[in-house]
């Protein structure tokens, strides 16, 4: 398997810029594990600036958590001059398939601008691979069918890496297929896991060519950083500042020992 | 008293779906609170989906920290929503007092829609009780007049419990009086207990349908998990870590050992 | 050089209202230093009620960070309320430099209310005061020339005290300049401190007529508190929490002992 390290330490060095329109829950936890990843988040959504911003990034960021419809317009220009830059755009289909407001504009951005990653729970990239699912607001529900053969054909189809997160995170670019076995159940006791691994995937998107390997190394660090927090916490609300401190603090050797990533 | 734990159980068991409008000062808090008792939050306030997400929960919390006249007609939408599906509108009035707007909202929403659990400081409760009050902002100010029989009154006339929160709660569906004496000075030295409490009484109230005692329960626990936190802790920092571990670490020994309430 | 901690002090004895127009990313951590260091913050952004809050409060602070037109126009309601009612108010110039938004919204603000004090990074700093600088984002850029007289040419041109941010801090009012050596370089690898930074002037400047060495005040208590919890730290996640403790902790003899201030 890949060296997941080296992808890390571009981060490090490069420090990108990564540019985010996401949701109002998490958004400074998806600001601050940017940051402490070593790169520069930035949040800016008003129309008059987003495609500026977008411009000064190398990596884009869509969430649509709290999304409205003024605030996908602003997504689709600086979605729009992302594609015009050639920076990756990823998108968090962040409870999809719990309102038919979120699902239609989850459509009109992958029909209307390029995404590079689509990024989801299992229940929420059924819904946008077209199935029908059950699910409870932003938590995924059960999905019937191969998660794999999903992702797949999405990703085929829309001609996109495809992540899938969960217990096994699932990372595929139609060809390659990585299968991560990092993470702790405590990270599904906190709010916004899901949301902030979209922004590593971002960031480290910004600074590898290979998506999907960009995405499989990401989310190989903070799923390791996140066993190593677990290990020292005696609950979620210190899981997650031992979390933070885990991801500055990684290392090589800890990184390459303790990853767990199949194909 | 009654006994809270087996309430606190159901909550872990049934992890029901609490739908938010809520400020974006302490959105993620609230999100989070929800989620460390066990339960799933959503936070939604688009008005083409605030009615399709409040018919998926099973509790709607409104607070209007943060409210725009839009931001009303969404809770409006949402709450609408929840009275026809008959689960219960919880209503942080915070900050009722200190604008015109604020009251002027507050009153809207409760004469055009059914709320069932209204919630403050003191002097929220006590202007939306028709009195005048001074305050400063969002933290409470003197009120005169005994509290208990505004809460009832209140509760009478609104046909809602009231909730007052302060050195001692008082929670009333103006019959049953629940005063609750948990919690620790501590809680007022960092933002967001106000509206956190609002959100756990939303979250036990989604399983147990006597809401005074729903409400009463939620407080208990949550001010059980403060007073074994602000003994863990070096300052409010600290102090709101180790609170969302005690919260997730809550049993049932702890809790009926702990809980000081009386009617 | 003048006592720092009376300073502290009063804002602890007076409890201070910080009325804040601040973003959505840091705009939990902004409240909550207000409310460790003994104020009280609030946040309100409403066109309708912005001029009232700011009618209760003892200081404004504006924030840009995630900046709309409309909510530009909520900062101007405010800031002419509380130039009216004669209290400082704080611009801080988050992200001037990025777009064009961002600079033609700080400039329309300065010259459509009274700023008090303007506040931001080198590079924030050097685009207002009519430098061009290349910037990424919302992190520092490399300024050429000499930063202290940047500040005190803006400072006069407008007639406000001008705060830099950085290794070291520098405030003037045009004629006293402080220069404070306190802060850790820990700051800088979480995401908000600049933020909380202009909040913290704020509730200093709401309790002390003598902005510049109220701003300067605040910025030692506030880095002060730093150092003490990058001391404790394992990393950014355990530093913030840690850096609340320190700021509610502060004592006199801590403060004086530390500070690091020249003119």
């Amino acid at each position: 398997m890949f060296e997941v390290y080296p992808v890390l330490e571009k981060v490090r060095t490069q420090k990108p810029v990564v540019h985010h329109l996401t949701n109002w829950v998490t958004i400074y936890d998806c600001a601050n594990v940017v940051k402490v990843f070593g790169a520069s988040p930035v949040m800016a959504h008003a129309q008059e600036e987003a495609a500026d911003m977008a411009n000064i990034a190398s990596a884009l960021v869509l969430n649509i958590g709290t999304l409205t419809t003024e605030f996908i317009e602003s997504m689709k220009i600086a979605a729009k001059s992302a594609n015009i830059k050639g920076i990756p755009v990823i998108l968090d289909v962040c409870g999809a398939g719990a309102t038919k407001l979120r699902d239609d504009k989850c459509f009109e951005l992958l029909n209307q601008v390029k995404i590079n990653v689509i990024k989801g729970n299992a229940s929420e990239i059924a819904r946008i691979a077209g199935l029908e699912v059950h699910t409870k607001g932003v938590d995924s529900a059960d999905v019937s069918g191969d998660l794999t053969t999903i992702a797949k054909n999405l990703s085929v189809k829309k001609n996109a890496v495809v992540v899938i997160t969960g217990k096994q995170d699932i990372v595929t670019d139609g060809k390659a297929i990585y299968l991560i076995n990092n993470g702790h159940p405590m990270m599904a006791n906190i709010v916004g896991t899901g949301c902030m691994a979209a922004s590593v995937i971002g960031t480290f998107c910004a600074v590898e060519k290979d998506l999907a390997k960009a995405s499989a190394a990401g989310l190989v660090c903070y799923e390791v950083a996140a066993e190593l927090a677990a290990a020292q916490s005696s609950g979620p609300g210190t899981f997650k500042e031992k979390f933070f401190d885990a991801i500055f603090n990684l290392d090589r050797a800890t990184v390459e020992k303790m990853k767990k990533i199949g194909c």
